[in-house]
Formats: structure tokens, sequence, C-alpha cells
């Protein structure tokens, strides 16, 4: 069953490879069309999916995240549309040049291949990765969570019903509807048809599928981010962008988790950084120089400074240099996203090189670590790791590339 | 002892991404230079290995491999020598551009960071390795094979103390001294402190890496490859370009270990190439219709299809189209490197797109899979996964990347 997914995937790759611009941006339009025809039927699943969970005693927080409604069905439409009018990152020449001998080399963009997404409850994610794989000439293959197991088939079934209707191969898209613990991890053994695995979910979901992987994985997600005030921040920046980074969205990746303060700015720019989180209901553990900036702040331990809160908690350590900092994000970090705030332009560039992150900012917010806030026009992920990938995962890190080279019978001496 | 090596690598690699371009190339010259002077230490340090395995009855080909002599030792120090003479691939602007929101964006790249080397016997890959290694910026942590311990030890302290007395972290190499497997186990776990591991060796060692390791891993090295001779194909381009292809290297991976053969090229140019073969000794493996064409020609199974034979063998499949040819080598190819010889351009179009491989050929031999003779002056391996490199990976393909984004106050909102 799963290897019969698995052959089918590997054979569709052959069929998209070969998909042109329009046809590909034609069959995306018609999907979100088809969609949003079907939504009645969609949410006559997805209803099974919700009483499934009120009777688990799922939390309302996360009821409401596997909902679909009218309004969040147009929104996947709409996502579909959207990554068919961004330009195809497929087919590009990314360089060119002829060897001594007169062979002619290209390096083309190219599909990455069969991908596997491994993810959690909201369905909409099962409409979002197909478009971006799809349009990357990927097929994909989906492993969602046993609670939107109804919702996430009749996506699918839509999807694969209107890509068969166009004579385009149905297996762009598959579902894998086993919901047990031992398929997902024997999916995660099918190196030899999966070229790449992403995990969209938990620190949990990204850590049990690097553990049993044997496809390669891309690593998304863990933010403990930290912004470092420095000795020459700026108040009237540090605090809405502290306050910004913190609490404009508890639960990302990309919300700060950490202030790192130079000890000449503790009582200038984070006393009033301090008030502005206490107004903001953020409770304040720092060390000991910090504690003694405000009586609200409570005292910091050492697996502070490695806590991703996603929540109303920030942690805060005092330096006595920017070296002093960089050292204690590289040591404490995921190396999603840090930020200086600063008008000293050495301490910002002593910064912005030093820091090993994927994104350092230089006055500015966390929070725009983000494929469309980078104008990338869509998100597969935000990777934490070097390879490959870095940063927000856009169309382009969808793609691998290839070498074509014409020569005219050379031979090697 | 095996995470004291890893926690001194990880601070070594921010020591280095740190060091300017003229400190890292006088650093390669010195080793260089130290290596040298102390040929006559490495020699006898070889000469325990050497001495061992005769002892153990290794094969005199695989002793040969283990030799250091003074001509290879100047060889080692020939590649530092040239390595610092490339284009330093770090601190590269790699794109740029502003946000509606006047965020100034700029994607560098930056080292890859702490990487890992798992490789068989031939000490040369211990200076080559950290060689590419070090000039982009990463600490390197070795693990060779047990029976060239001692050369491997000697290589890595002569560049440890030249290192140490420039001034500059002798941690940026180090060297996994135990042999026994289970501390190669153990090492492919270090995730948290190694950020890539590239095995270099037999299809079983990287088979085992892929298996074992937690930490990302570049798979190199295995290449089933194949030469497409069409119905439009020319024997003067044929004959030369198998030869070639087959026997100028027996035992490397871009060496070609099967044809596929249009049916009307069977008589005409398999006919010739058939018997250039034979006249190298090479024994040829053959379906029905391969067969036909001379009677010396022996049955291939389906087996033969799938074999890297790195030996004098090739196999023969007879097709009737180039889609037949690109279906046939996509699924039995391990990706590496494919050839089509043909006069006809659009076959060669069809060929050059529709297979999936690291590099596809038009009228040249797949021996030019090489860092070297794709102009990158160096090659720490060939990739045939699609992940982050794939084909010959030189200098770029040892970096990743990082995003700096500079501001005035900006928040999301």
């Amino acid at each position: 069953m799963l290897k019969d997914i698995c052959e089918k995937a590997v054979k569709a790759k052959y069929v998209m490879q070969a998909l042109d611009t329009d046809t590909k941006n034609e069959a995306l339009r018609a999907c979100a069309k088809a969609l949003r025809e079907n939504s009645p039927a969609l949410m006559v699943a997805n209803a099974i999916d919700l009483e499934n969970a009120v009777k688990k005693g799922m939390s309302s927080a996360l009821i409401d995240r596997l909902k679909l409604t009218e309004s969040r069905i147009d929104g996947m439409s709409e996502g579909l549309e959207q990554v068919a009018a961004l330009p195809d990152p497929v087919g590009i020449v990314l360089d060119s040049w002829k060897t001594e001998n007169g062979l002619e080399i290209e390096k083309v963009s190219v599909p990455l291949g069969v991908t596997g997404i491994i993810y959690e409850s909201r369905p909409n994610v099962t409409a979002d990765a197909f478009a971006l794989t799809f349009k990357c000439g990927n097929p994909v293959i989906l492993k969602g969570g046993s609670d939107a197991i109804n919702s996430n088939k009749a996506v699918t079934d839509v999807i694969r019903k209107t890509l068969k209707d166009m004579g385009i191969t149905e297996d762009a898209i598959a579902l894998i509807e086993s919901t047990d613990r031992e398929t997902t991890k024997e999916f995660m053994k099918m190196k030899q048809y999966v070229d790449v695995l992403i995990p969209r979910g938990s620190a949990g979901l990204i850590a049990s599928v690097v553990e049993n992987s044997r496809i390669p994985v891309i690593e998304t997600g863990a933010g403990n981010c930290h912004i470092y005030l420095d000795a020459a921040a700026d108040k009237e920046k540090a605090v809405p962008i502290v306050i910004n980074a913190k609490t404009q969205r508890l639960g990302v990746c990309n919300a700060c988790e950490s202030l790192v303060v130079h000890k000449d700015a503790l009582e200038s720019v984070f006393g009033p950084v301090a008030d502005a989180l206490k107004e903001a209901s953020v409770e304040i553990r720092g060390d000991e120089e910090a504690q003694k900036v405000r009586d609200f702040i409570k005292p910091a331990n050492e697996e502070d400074f490695y806590t991703e809160y996603l929540d109303r908690i920030i942690s805060v350590k005092t330096v006595s240099s920017v070296e002093e900092a960089i050292e204690h994000i590289n040591r404490c970090s995921t190396h999603h996203s840090e930020a200086v705030i600063t008008e000293d332009a050495a301490a910002a560039e002593a910064f912005l090189n030093g820091i090993d992150s994927a994104c350092v900012y230089y006055n500015a917010s966390t929070r725009f670590t983000d494929g469309f806030e980078f104008g990338f026009g869509a998100e597969i992920g935000i990777s934490t790791q070097k390879l490959h990938a870095r940063g927000p995962m856009g169309l382009r890190e969808l793609t691998s590339y290839k070498y074509r080279i014409r020569g005219n019978g050379q031979v090697r001496k």
C-alpha cells in the first residue's frame, strides 16, 4: 500500500518534470476552483473530524485550528491561485560556461523530486503543501495527523480528481491514509522512492522525524530567537521592536524568546522595555543583574536561556560586550532569527557577521523571518539547518539542479 | 573524548568564520610547507601502517593505495597550495533586495559549519579534506580507516601544530583516533555539534552512514552510469567515447557501466563499439537483441542493469526509442552521469531534459564528471542526492548562507 503510493509518486515525478509552466498554473487554478465548488462536501468531511475531536476532549483552541469554514476553504483556494501567479522556479539556467576542451556546461534548476511532508492537525496545510510542491514539479506524499484525516482525504480527493480530469497525473498528490505510527516510521525509511522529507509541526514531531528518517530531512521551525540591546541601543526603537517580536503572535517560531542586554543599557533601555513587557502581561525571567532593574523581574535559571516558550514569558541575560552577546546567543540559540538594537554601526556589523543564525536583524523585529515578508510569495517552512536551504523556504528552495553538458566527441585524457 | 573533540570543533567554528581570506591562504601554504618538511616522519608513521597491512594479508593494490612516498607527500602539499590559490567562497553577497517597508535584505555565503568526513584507506584524503573544509571556514572532524590510522594521525599532527604555531585554532582539524565501529556509530549521532557528514569510500561505507547517521549526510560516489547510442549516433564518436568512459579508469564512479542501444543502431554503431570493447578485454553482457550482434556477447540478467561493476564488464540494453531509453535509465541509474551519442538534436534535447541525473552529456564521455574537469579547482566528492549539492562538489558546495537584514526600527504589522 505504502510501496504502491511511493512507486506511483516516482512515476509521477517523470511526468511532472516535463510539464510546462502554463499547464502547471492552469492545474493549480482548476484545483482552486474545484475546492471552492466542493466546499460543502469538504465541510461534511471536516464535521466528522470535529465530532471525533470533541469526543476525544480536544481543547477548543485545537478544535478551532482543525475547523474548515467557507472562508477558510476560500483561503486555501486563494493560496493555490497565488502560487499559480508566481514565477516558475524550474528550468532556469543558473550558470553556464565553456571548458577549455570545448564542453558547454549548463547548470539548470530542476524539481527536487518526490517530497514527503509529515504534518499535524491543520487541514489547510494539505492544499498549501500541494500548491508549492506541484508548482516546482514535485509529487507530494502527505502524512497528516489522525485528527484531520477525513478533512485531508476530502481535500486530496478533490485535487486528485481535478488533475485526473485534466489528463495530468493524479499521483502528483497522495495521502497516506493509515494513521498509525508504524506506517509513519515505515514511510520515513522509503529512501529508495522519496527524495526529501519536510516535517511541519511541533518540536516533538520534528525530533521524531530526524531520529527515524533515512530520507534526507529539512528541519524547520524551532525558534529560540534573541534580541540584543546594545550599549548604544535607542530605546525608541528597542521598546516597539521587543514588544512586536515578543507579543504580536506568541506561538510562532520567529517570536522573541530571550533578551540579551549590555550592562550599560540595563537602566536606560532595558528598564523601559521591561515596563512595556509588564504592561503586555509578559513574565520576565532575568539573571541577577537584570533582576535589580525592576522588582517584578523573576529569577531565570540556565534552562530558561535554552527555552522556546511560545508563551507570554521572556528571559533576560546581561553581558559586558557585543562579543559576549554573540557568544551567548550562538551557544543558546536554535539559529533561527536574532536581532541587535543599536545606533553603533560597528557593533551592528560585528553582530551581523558573528551570529550564526539563518536571519540576523539590525534594528528590526525578528517577526520578519517569513517567506511572504521576504517577498518569496510563498513559504513551505523556515529551515534551521545549514544544508540545502536556510531561513524562509519558498519555491526556489523546493528545487535542485542538474548539469547539461554539450560536446562534440570529447573524451577524457 | 568524542564529545570533547566535537565541543572543540564548535568553538573552532566561531573562530574560523571570522578568518579573512589572506590568513586562511597563508595557513594552507604553511601547512603544505610543514608536510614537506616532515615527510621523513610521515613516512615513518606510514611504515607502521604498511607493516600492519602486510601482516593482515592486505592485497598489494590496497597496500599501494595506503603507501606514502616523498612524491605523494609532495602531491598532498601541492593540493593544499592549489586550494590556497582558489577564490574564497565565503562572504559573497549572493543576492540582495529592499522590501516595501524598507528592510535591506542581503543573502551572504557562510561556512557550512562543523564537517564530519568518514573515509577509508588513502591517507592523502586527510590533507585534501582539511584543505577544502578549512578554505571554507569549516572545522573538520575526520574518521579515517583503521588501516591508515598512524599515517592519518601523523598528517593531522603536522597540520595542528602548524595552525597552533600561527595562532589559529588547532581544532580546525581533528582526527578520531579510536577505530572501533561503536565510536563511528556514536560519532554519527553527534547532531548537536556536527552540521554535515560526508562519507567517502565504498558503497557499503556510504550505506552504513546513511543508515546510522542523525547528522545530515551528503551522499557521494555511487555511479551506475549509462551511455545511450541513439538511432542517429555517429560511430566515429560512439567508439572512442564508450572506450574512454568504460576503460580509461575502471574503478571510478564516473565510468560507464551500461550501454543502452536503439535497435536501429545495433548493427551500425553497437557492432563496432562491441568490437572495440572486446579488443579492450571488456566482457559484454547483453539482452537478447544485443547478443545477436556479435557471438562473443554473453547474456545479461535483470540484476546486471542495476550493477556498478567497477570492472572490465559492461551491460547492454536494447530499446525502441529515446523515450524508452530515458525510462530505462531513470529506473536503473544511480543518477550520477549519463550520456547520449547522437547527431539528432531533438533526441539529444529530449535526453538532456528527461534524464534525472546530476550530469547529462551529449556527445561526450561520462568521465568528465569531476570537480577539476568542471573547473571548480577542487573536489570533495560527487553528490548523487538532490538536496544541497548535486554532481561535483567544490568549495562553493561546502558553504551555506545566511540573511543579514538592516532596518531602522521596523516592526511587523
